[in-house]
């Protein structure tokens, strides 16, 4: 196959490692915000932020070699973050050919002021008429980038509305390392990789404040409370994944606990947590310590604050099911400070 | 409430602080093998292993005061590890009323060779007749006992069958810091809580492996392997639970996700797991390295092994769910060597 990865951030670029490695031949397309990461790959091989080099297969390309890269292209992989989505589909509007698939690796949630959508509805949401019978697939699971690109064992999941094309699709992505499963439950592997970020910013909250309250006398840490928000996300997942229409097989499988798990293991969204742990509104933490970063799970709060919002004065969300989720939109939207709202977790579970 | 602590280990003892701030007073008596630990508590009111004070409330007893220490009692709470069930069964026979609940906090399941038991069947299957209708409630949840003795956040579920017994000892159990929920699918949490030692030193395998190969060139680490492990577990305790006739919610709240959560952050389960990865046999690391210690995963593997054998061949069970289960117990029961079965994770999801 040929294959086009538009976005060369780390998630893009790690993907193509398996890609190629299974034979098929990949360009690799910077977004406009990756010229410098386009000429350095050019340059020298090597992905600046991942620190890996790039598989021979692989040809770079800057955004204005988009329609040239898409030359007789059999699928296309969105590498973009949550804010490149519309823009994706803008710029692949007039070289997309309606037959060729797109898969999302790109992870968040669309807040329309009234209801939330997965990406894949949103991206083909942006797409021009001719091209709304896209097949539009997404791959989610724990899977750190950096890991990927050392061609380290990881485990993921194809979702999709349709079986055969799935099971092709997952056969031609294997390698030795990287492993594969197909689900028809795209609903759950979105909704559960989106908020993943955000559960795992809370879980983050705990380092700060451990950094501020300190070890205890007998050497304890504070893994419980860790563990109760771990949990508490996870519930409040299943929440979401059963009202927008999703399996809860995908909460306790690789998309929900696998995806949490591993991204609780570090990384920006961990570090922003920590930050607002230790007490810092979150527009100077971003301000002053990330300004250049992307941290997804603030970035899904901000997407989403209103709209859950407005749903829950609408009666479609009930907020007694979601007050970490509520409790993270008020730090990062409405710079409250951090208050774990123990009494309202895990509400009715019986 | 008068309530008497059975096992002084560390989570016994440990219970006894959130306990003792509700308001109880609280015996304290120590098993045959905890005598030391009782001595060095009434000299220095210090648990060796716990590295904290006991609270002034708490009396410690030896095991030969427990009909002196059940005086009165108006609850019994097991802290005796999963090889002291029956033996604490057997030191109740004859001192405990009826009507004095007993809760556990024991984590484990018991094999008899055709099926698969909770541990409060079992213990009451040990007591005589005349105690057939002791209510059995059990504690469980993600709960480091160092960090519930030092006061540190920790939030827990009561199990039983009496939604009104439960929620009166739920309240009378909470502190600011001991949050305390209720579920009556006692099935759901006590298969989840044992699981998660087995699971936790199978996703501890991965430290070892990562020691073995080394960090990658890029620094990447094994995050997604030990994430791609710790979602199979959930998915193998989702077809335990399930089948055994408890409740998923069980499984992605606080004993299933949240326990695991917990259990994967150090410990036991994860120092011989770290071993068995580095490519040592399990008898070899248990003698060499963990001669005295309680390694749960492994004694609950070497507790249903054969057992869990013993039903797939009797189709109760279905070996393709539970490929890591059976990895780990040919690990620790056979000395079979460390291998991941990736292929038949997450069997049939669809």
């Amino acid at each position: 196959m040929k294959i086009v990865v538009l976005g060369a951030g780390v998630m893009g670029t790690a993907f193509t490692m398996p890609v190629a490695d299974a034979g098929h031949t990949v360009h690799l397309v910077g977004t406009h915000l990756d010229g410098d990461i386009i000429e350095e790959i050019h340059e020298t091989r090597v992905h600046p932020r991942l620190r890996s080099r790039v598989h021979d297969a692989v040809t770079p390309f800057p955004v204005a070699g988009l329609r040239e890269a898409m030359q007789g292209a059999d699928l296309v992989v969105l590498g973009v973050n949550s804010h490149g989505v519309a823009w994706a589909a803008n710029v692949l509007a007039d070289v997309l050919p309606p037959d060729t698939p797109v898969v999302m690796l790109t992870k968040g949630l669309h807040g329309d002021g009234e209801s939330l959508h997965i990406l894949p509805t949103f991206f083909r949401s942006q797409l021009p008429p001719r091209l709304g019978d896209v097949a539009v697939m997404a791959i989610g699971g724990p899977c750190i980038a950096g890991e990927l690109a050392a061609r380290r064992h990881s485990c993921v999941v194809l979702g999709g509305s349709d079986p055969a094309k799935l099971g092709a699709l997952a056969a031609a992505l294997r390698t030795p390392y990287y492993h594969v499963w197909t689900s028809t439950d795209l609903i759950g592997l979105e909704v559960c990789v989106a908020m993943k970020n955000l559960y795992a910013l809370a879980v983050g909250l705990v380092i700060g404040l451990l950094e501020r309250d300190g070890i205890a006398d007998n050497g304890a840490h504070m893994h419980n409370l860790a563990a109760a928000i771990f949990a508490q996300g996870l519930y409040e997942t299943a929440y979401l994944v059963r009202l927008m229409g999703g399996d809860l097989r995908s909460v306790y499988t690789l998309p929900g606990a696998g995806d949490l798990y591993v991204t609780c293991q570090g990384g920006r969204n961990s570090r922003m947590g920590r930050l607002l742990g230790l007490g810092m509104p979150y527009a100077q933490a971003k301000a002053k310590h990330m300004p250049n970063e992307s941290v997804e799970g603030a970035m899904l709060a901000e997407a989403v604050g209103d709209t859950v919002r407005a749903m829950i004065r609408a009666g479609k969300l009930d907020a007694r099911k979601l007050p970490l989720m509520l409790a993270v939109i008020d730090v990062v939207c409405h710079g409250a400070p951090v208050e774990i709202p123990w009494d309202a977790f895990f509400h009715d579970t019986e």
